[in-house]
């Protein structure tokens, strides 16, 4: 971060017609995001562009969860139809939303707006051995930076992450735990909805997978070939790329956190191009972004995935922005100090 | 509430290509809507406008803020003139701004988006006696709602709660007090800022003023006429405007959440019109709240008023109500449920 700009920003928020800190988080926002740009005020965060990066993860082999696998297709071609819930979202707040295929389990085919980046289909069960190779794991981060350079190029100054992978709050459990050192039980949640059975079993799993692979946080490229998933992978590559082209990310929730987890093991300075779009309501994702350091702007219970925490925190991130360019300070509009 | 149409939102939320609550207090929303308007899926609530009231408060001579009661008017320039943190808000969600002039204690003169409804020169001090009449609360409540009647006349779907009045946390804190029975100590913030001593001041001001007035939270028109302000008395009308209308009223901060117990009171089906947009520093406020029966879409620790916190809300109350209008559900996007 550019200390200079980040001061300058601090600096005009005491100044603009306000009482001092009463902008509360998105003070802090813009500062962060002068630091990031080097400018104060630092740029519009617009255009955005979300990508969803979708992949399957054989630990649904287990049984973590009751939805088919095949969802993660259908899902693929439900966003690509503009039909699901982050395309709604992404419609309201003037997003564009990209799709990548790092790794479904399925032949996917062409389609306008989907990025074919297979790496394999899907990961292989991390509680039989790594979910795929150490150059897998590297491939699919850097379909993720690569995405990020493609969309600065086009134009966008905001990057928003977004992920489909059935199974995938399993993967990002046993993430977290490896970075964090939390136990299985504190890391994995009901994910988008599952009985109390299946919960003792996925917890289970994880701990499984944890003990079998005994993962050494300082080394993140081992980490996600021992978990997963390929998402998670291109995620820490788009964050890793989001920031070393000063661009900030909004995270979204519980698996961008995990990713982000991996970023900022390869890279520590890579969390300050990170901004939290929301809380989700796996208890993994608290965690994750208490390691981070970072505070999320929304708290709606949402546990969707998708990227839609990340794109309703849009419009919160260019307000706070928009202050800072646009307010009058107390002396250019003549008004009384406190 | 129409309980058909928000039966009818439940139903589709479940059937729509997302997990089964997955967008927990957005799905809340969209009901709530559904049943105001009376349709499922209710209508965008686009394009929106944001009022702010703006008056003066005779309790400014206790001492209860360092600033000057002159701010209120200044402000009022700053807002016409768009240089406002309310106005960078509004200009980045797309909602219009005006201004309504219920008691500024200045001559304010015609100025573009200035509504002039002046009932008064700013209220009394109310621990001397009545902050105003109670045909004047009237006045204010009827400047309220024909706020509300012409905003929707002009096309506008959605109402944003602003106001701008030195002192008001104040008056916001005796309000809630009377109605919620809570004490001064729960009741009274720190405002937009003031130091231990006058914290302690401002309690004590407004614990003079209930034993002076002892409020019959069952006369909200004693109540309001005890402790004012204007901008509350006008508020109040405009919630009760918009539950008329069936338009939703999103709330700002802690002086929305006063005013709407103001409305409630008058009307209790007035508060299925209300959408919480943010919870405020200010502790009566999560009183008010809980009151009210409703839930803060945001939590930004913001304390800035002006309507910023109901303007920030009000993307994530369209895209409640776009998620419920443009999703697909299992059935028409081929995905399988679980």
């Amino acid at each position: 971060l550019d200390e200079e700009a980040a001061a300058a920003a601090r600096d005009r928020q005491s100044r603009m017609t306000k009482p001092p800190g009463s902008l509360g988080m998105l003070e802090t926002v813009s500062e962060q995001l002068a630091g990031l740009s080097g400018q104060c005020p630092p740029p519009m965060p617009e255009p955005a562009a979300l990508a969803v990066f979708a992949a399957d993860h054989g630990v649904h082999a287990q049984g973590v969860t009751p939805w088919p696998q095949e969802v993660t297709a259908q899902m693929v071609s439900n966003f690509l139809a503009g039909g699901a819930v982050v395309n709604a979202f992404a419609k309201q707040v003037g997003a564009e939303v990209c799709v990548v295929d790092v790794g479904v389990a399925a032949h996917l085919g062409d389609a306008a707006g989907l990025v074919p980046r297979k790496v394999r289909m899907g990961t292989a069960d991390m509680t039989q051995g790594p979910a795929m190779s150490r150059e897998e794991a590297v491939a699919a981060i850097e379909a993720g930076i690569e995405t990020a350079r493609d969309l600065v190029a086009a134009g966008n100054r905001c990057l928003l992450t977004g992920d489909m992978g059935i199974a995938n709050t399993t993967a990002s459990a046993a993430l977290i735990a490896a970075f964090t050192g939390a136990s299985p039980a504190q890391v994995t949640g009901y994910g988008t909805g599952i009985d109390e059975q299946t919960y003792a079993h996925k917890v289970e799993i994880v701990r499984r997978a944890l003990q079998l692979h005994r993962p050494d946080p300082q080394d993140p490229v081992g980490v996600l070939a021992a978990f997963g998933g390929l998402e998670h992978a291109a995620l820490a590559g788009f964050i890793l790329g989001g920031a070393a082209l000063r661009v900030p990310v909004v995270l979204d929730g519980v698996i961008a956190g995990a990713a982000a987890l991996v970023a900022q093991a390869i890279a520590p300075e890579s969390t300050a191009a990170c901004v939290a779009g929301h809380r989700s309501a796996e208890p993994g994702h608290a965690l994750a972004l208490e390691a981070l350091g970072i505070h999320p702007l929304i708290d709606l219970e949402l546990r969707l995935g998708e990227g839609s925490g990340a794109v309703l925190a849009l419009p919160l991130v260019a307000a706070a922005v928009r202050a800072l360019r646009e307010v009058a300070t107390f002396d250019s509009a003549g008004v009384a100090d406190a």
